[in-house]
């Protein structure tokens, strides 16, 4: 498939642009601009412009409110509630991460669940905010039900992802950044525009049949929980997807299960929501709050040095370590710049053009 | 396989009595004996009194001290940092646990990493401690090496488990405790037993082939992180139980990765150890620290039955929520007895000869 590549700083500014024309202010437009090509630079590029329409039509729809008034609306020491007053998860969740720093400061740790938000990007951003405080950055989200609970056919669950942040010395951190769920969904849309089977595993069919129909979800089927199924620990996917669910949703105040409201503007909103909005749990613990920030630097590089060292398997040169391939990628793409697919360019320039800014960026 | 079935209440007090004998504390012996046999009440049978053995043997080897000085040796007000000082982990473990809730209570959440500690039974146990006081309880533990990263043929990291247990009002409580792999070490264990293959995804052998060969791991396989293989998001379970390593050990000072020490105690320590002993990590959060107590309770309780009202797939009656299996044993074992497997029986009476104290609870 055709692809432009655009330079980062490029892509940015249009973003920017794009939120600062719909109403956005100057700082939260950057704000959001950075976070939401985060994804881009990871290499996680379902999660990153490719959905910049998608969140001007949130906007459109009244969904999303573009000043809004994030507000603390209960707290103790090392926690707090957040609501998001509707606003754009990209600007909502480094305000709540941000907290929990704060918090994470005065007490040793910092915990934070928020409602009434959107969508707020890759997890494994907000959860990195706190490798330069030397803390351990946590950052989960719950998102519209597409997956089945193990022996369910019903969507229950979103890819709910959970990000882990932990800081080193010499070597790089880890990031581990990862959906509750087989495959992401933006690995089962890329198999679905090149018309390829999926992998049993990922999606079961509309009667709970495994599946290798990458569109299964067009006719009723389920992403399938980590594990795949029962007897590979499918329950375990479950449970994690759970998890995040209630400390996102449940102990916020947000909707949750299948009440998630959707990304997509044209789908309609679930009846009798039980919350507001999308929920978000983040957390904060000070390395210091536990041992000495050096001593556990030094045994965080002994640590990865030994995993990335263990004896790889024939056929595999190295072992990795979490955030290892994003890290090499987000490298490559600041210098070589970001691949978009010709329907992301095309979606970008219809874009453009009705909010009449500047399109000559791409091709 | 002969099973005899043995009164709940008189296996704790056998139980209780075997710990005495070895040097423990009235109290402590009552604490570790409850602790164990919650694995055997709630079906984990391979984490429950077919361990007492063991814990007797590292005590023969001096691993374990029965009279331990349990120290605080770093605090902040939402943590801790606790030096087991070799004692049991069923009673480091509590003790730990306490005090996370103590600091909840304090400043709404409170974190708890533990170093030089031993095995300590079934996380969930020990997450379901914060349930009463209206906390979200959490635990988690590093285990010897058993399981390979994805990509290697290595061990590097433990069945590493993670438990998390949220209260609910009128309905039974949220808890989900699970290894980080495909199965339980348990579960490999019981196809061993009887000579039955293993499903894809739950071992590899030494050349890191996928194996149905239960008995893989005597020939130098290793156990699969959950998800099995990288196509199905082995890199998720490798990711999930590194945080569970880093969280447990790194943070505390305990031993990690292929460092961390083993149960049996037949097999020698590692060499160049890190850190001192197994790690654990606990924590609790004080769900009226996010919002009202009783306003959270009602929407768990419509979580619950929404979820355990989830269309069924074809075959199944019905679909679970996490902790719904295992409250059922519990009901169950503790009218009709926890059957042992005439193996466990056998070393139990070995274990009663040795130590001289009553054996006549057995066939």
């Amino acid at each position: 498939m055709n692809q432009q590549l655009i330079p980062y700083e490029t892509l940015k500014s249009f973003t920017r642009n794009v939120f600062q024309t719909i109403g956005c202010s100057e700082a939260d437009a950057v704000l959001a601009a950075s976070v939401l090509l985060a994804a881009d630079l990871r290499g996680i590029d379902s999660h990153g412009v490719a959905r910049l329409s998608g969140y001007v039509r949130l906007w459109q729809t009244k969904r999303i409110r573009v000043n809004p008034e994030i507000k603390i609306i209960h707290e103790t020491p090392s926690t707090a509630t957040v609501d998001g007053d509707a606003g754009l998860g990209l600007i909502v969740a480094p305000f709540s991460m941000r907290l929990a720093i704060e918090k994470a400061r005065q007490c040793g740790t910092g915990w934070v669940s928020v409602c009434n938000s959107n969508h707020f990007g890759i997890a494994g951003q907000h959860a990195m905010m706190a490798l330069e405080e030397d803390m351990i950055g946590i950052a989960m989200t719950n998102a519209s039900a597409l997956v089945a609970p193990t022996f369910s056919i019903e969507r229950m669950l979103g890819t709910n992802p959970i990000a882990v942040a932990v800081p080193a010395g010499d070597e790089p951190p880890f990031v581990a950044d990862m959906a509750t769920t087989t495959a992401s969904n933006g690995k089962l849309e890329i198999l679905q525009r090149k018309g390829a089977t999926a992998p049993q595993g990922w999606v079961q069919d509309s009667e709970g049949h495994s599946s290798t129909d990458a569109a299964a979800l067009k006719q009723g089927g389920a992403m399938l929980p980590l594990g795949g199924d029962y007897e590979h620990g499918s329950h375990k996917g479950y449970a994690l997807g759970s998890i995040v669910d209630i400390f996102s949703a449940v102990l916020s105040g947000a909707s949750y299960g299948p009440w998630a409201p959707p990304f997509p503007a044209y789908i309609p909103m679930p009846e009798n929501m039980p919350g507001r909005g999308l929920g978000h749990f983040f957390g904060a613990m000070r390395i210091d709050a536990f041992r000495s920030a050096d001593v556990f630097k030094e045994h965080m590089d002994c640590w990865l040095r030994r995993f990335r060292s263990a004896r790889p398997a024939p056929g595999h040169d190295k072992v990795l370590v979490p955030g290892d391939p994003e890290r090499e990628m987000e490298a490559l793409r600041k210098v070589q710049g970001i691949p978009l697919l010709q329907p992301v360019v095309d979606d970008l320039k219809a874009l453009a053009g009705q909010l009449q800014i500047p399109q000559e960026i791409f091709q």
